[in-house]
């Protein structure tokens, strides 16, 4: 520790000058993060004795409550609730076996928001593709039909063989499927290991198009059809699902804030999701960054850092199955957005941080890139464009810069989305450097003079 | 592929000098295993189509019936079963949760032939330990609880961190802790990975001790367990377990035979369990080992290979919840075991070989050490002393050497005895190169004009 000490120092100091007076403020998080956070003691408490948070449960609630409390016991201004009506999705039953060629019980759970079967399940011929592309080959020969997303995930594959490829067949997998006549739609888990888990996560129906019922299989399960269908066999499958979803509930972003000392109107946002699935504990997705927004306002309150503008924090509601709390959050502030000089949320999982993802006006990269120097000695000074979250994403059409905390995500899609999201997934010490890594962006963003340049109006929109 | 075939040849004449005539048969059988093993395809019929095979069920049965079959299409010799009683239990029901002081449902599962809760469960207060040391320490002081061993395992931990440390507390947990007045006892699953996957195995009772249910949790659930308790915490649980155990059910040992030329009545044994346990597919437990041996006299027979000495398969019934098919075949027999010059058993899993370990009479290892060196090309030359398998170990006491093909494990415990342990853990070519590497060994051994020499009685026994 005492070297990683050393070196902050000296990072400090040679780049004094692209950081002028905050150099000294920089270490002195840096140092506050490594050796005092209590990141993970938040962590811990949200997902052992709160647990599973997913929108309308008595867990978000619970949540809600606990970190009202707990920013005011860490001595934070303006702590207060603002009310957003949330989906309220409820599981319920979730099976699902082959029936033809074998008997074989399926590791299964509903995608979130989906309809029910009908009592006593519903059953057909499955037919795999591994893409809408080839989804509209087949046309209408999915009528009356099961479709199976069955599209592996590569680890750390990128856009085009990660997360990003196949999260859109979970979305709109039900709708496309169903506009061919198919009466339910499964989807291989969107992971990157195969333990025999099913990861959840949203889907959403239109108004004009069947709403057929929508599950995950495990990878291994996914395989196992594809082989039997490789084979010539006809596969036939019985999914009975008792999920239901019932009027909105209450609920509410939390906020806390350290108000500036100069230009306390301007404000710097930093934010994660409170919410989280029900079927783990939401650890890494986003009680880390819930835990490290936490810890970095009672670190900089608890240090007597007070910066030139603003800095608030925002806990979102219900990000997982609905962004209400984040288009609440824009809609309630839209006067005020204006003055909100860089939003930047931390929702990539526990792992170390890396860096910034960044989504700002021209020269924008490069002052992050000039903040995240003094993070070196953590390993978390990667700036790259294009950055943001799904929380702040609203704020985004009125021009205020994104940024994005960017973790370690190695390991991070094993468990997303799974009943193995739990705190043993997340490492006391790499939350630790996460607090130093948003402490420092933060706190530099609202000291320095001029603000980070916003985001043009031709880029606002994407 | 090339490459290594020249390899194996240039193996094969260098080794010439201690191998004798064997040198030309090895490469031989370890090029046709390269490059026709079947052994795959008869792994993906056992696990896909058959699927689990527990003792008592119409999977195991269904198993014997098609392993028949298949030794007979591959023209192999003697063909038949020899029956056996196995256990019969049934899993039924298995739930479990924290009460107190948090509402939280467990990944759980109830361990081999335990019995059931009483009907709605049992309560309890958890006790935790992590050895039998500690459990003792506690003494009466665990009457009316239910106690947790929870022993983290380590990956390739060797006996001291790994399964050998721990299997001792799944297999008489029960019976310690009821003889001190324990209701139940929970066992922190016997895994090297986390994903909230139970992993079941057997327990045993005593007759002189109250029989007690018994179900191992998930790794999280275990650790959480633990939180709760550092804490301070009264930890409450509640499980419920409906398993049963039914009469004794019919099943088989299925056994097969290339006739030794010479002396066919000294018999080298080559073996693998049929049965698997419930919720997994049994691919690498013991799926792999049956195709492997399978596939093994396929191709010698196929390859026209026949040795002074008779090589005889045995698949062997109820490994794992009784051994009764081990029991079963070295009591039928009794009279043949003084001509049994080796066994040889595969149930390490489906990863590529290593080589094998060795209990034998003084030069044993030696010997096989010199038939193995032939295996070099593919990685599977080390030999090491003490080796063997459960379902051989029977024939240990009438002398008979005994020898266990080794594979990589470094996976097999993320998936041993769960529902994750499916074909997909399986790669054809590691199974290829352990048909290569059993087929020599057995060849070698069948071939070799000295049998190995026989475990002396002083450890026959062990």
């Amino acid at each position: 520790m005492k070297r990683l000490l050393a070196m902050i120092s000296l990072a400090a100091c040679s780049g004094c000058g692209l950081v002028g007076d905050r150099s000294g403020a920089d270490g002195k998080i840096v140092e506050a993060a490594l050796n005092q956070s209590r990141a993970y003691e938040k962590l811990e408490y949200l997902t052992d004795r709160i647990g599973p948070r997913l929108a309308g449960s008595a867990g978000l609630d619970n949540a809600v409550l606990w970190t009202v409390e707990e920013f005011r016991r860490d001595g934070l201004e303006k702590v207060r609730t603002e009310p957003v009506m949330v989906p309220h999705w409820i599981r319920g039953v979730e099976t699902s076996r082959i029936v033809v060629p074998i008997e074989h019980t399926m590791a299964t759970t509903a995608l979130g928001m989906s309809v029910a079967t009908p009592e006593g399940g519903i059953e057909g011929e499955v037919v795999e593709v591994a893409s809408f592309e080839e989804l509209k080959v087949l046309g209408e020969r999915v009528a009356g039909k099961i479709v199976l997303y069955n599209k592996p995930m590569v680890r750390n594959g990128g856009e085009r063989d990660g997360y990003g490829a196949a999260v859109g067949m979970r979305g709109s997998g039900a709708v496309e499927a169903a506009k061919l006549g198919a009466v339910a739609t499964l989807i291989r888990s969107l992971g990157t290991a195969s333990y025999r888990l099913p990861h959840t996560g949203a889907m959403g129906y239109e108004d004009s198009v069947p709403r057929i019922p929508s599950a995950a299989i495990a990878a291994e399960d996914a395989e196992l059809i594809h082989r039997l269908l490789a084979k010539g066999d006809t596969v036939r499958v019985q999914l009975v699902l008792g999920c239901r979803t019932v009027p909105d509930a209450p609920s509410a972003n939390v906020i806390a804030e350290i108000t500036g000392r100069e230009r306390p109107e301007e404000i710097v946002l930093i934010g994660a999701h409170l919410d989280s699935w029900d079927l783990g504990a939401g650890a890494i997705d986003d009680g880390a960054g819930v835990a490290v927004v936490m810890e970095t306002m009672r670190l900089l309150k608890s240090l007597g850092m007070t910066p030139r503008r603003t800095i608030r924090a925002v806990l979102f509601t219900n990000e997982e199955n609905g962004l209400r709390g984040g288009r609440g959050y824009a809609e309630a502030h839209a006067g005020e957005l204006a003055r909100h000089v860089a939003a930047i949320e931390s929702d990539s999982g526990g792992g170390t941080p890396l860096g910034f993802g960044v989504s700002a006006g021209p020269g924008g990269v490069e002052v992050v890139r000039s903040i995240a120097a003094a993070l070196k000695p953590i390993g978390a000074r990667e700036v790259t464009p294009q950055g943001g979250g799904a929380d702040i994403g609203p704020t985004r059409a009125a021009g205020v810069p994104q940024l994005g905390l960017r973790q370690d995500t190695t390991y991070y899609f094993d468990f997303h989305h799974t009943a193995a999201d739990t705190l043993d997934k997340v490492k006391p010490e790499d939350l630790a450097r996460n607090v130093a890594a948003l402490g420092v962006m933060a706190y530099g963003l609202a000291e320095r003079e001029a603000p980070l340049p916003r985001l043009p109006a031709s880029e606002s929109e994407r």
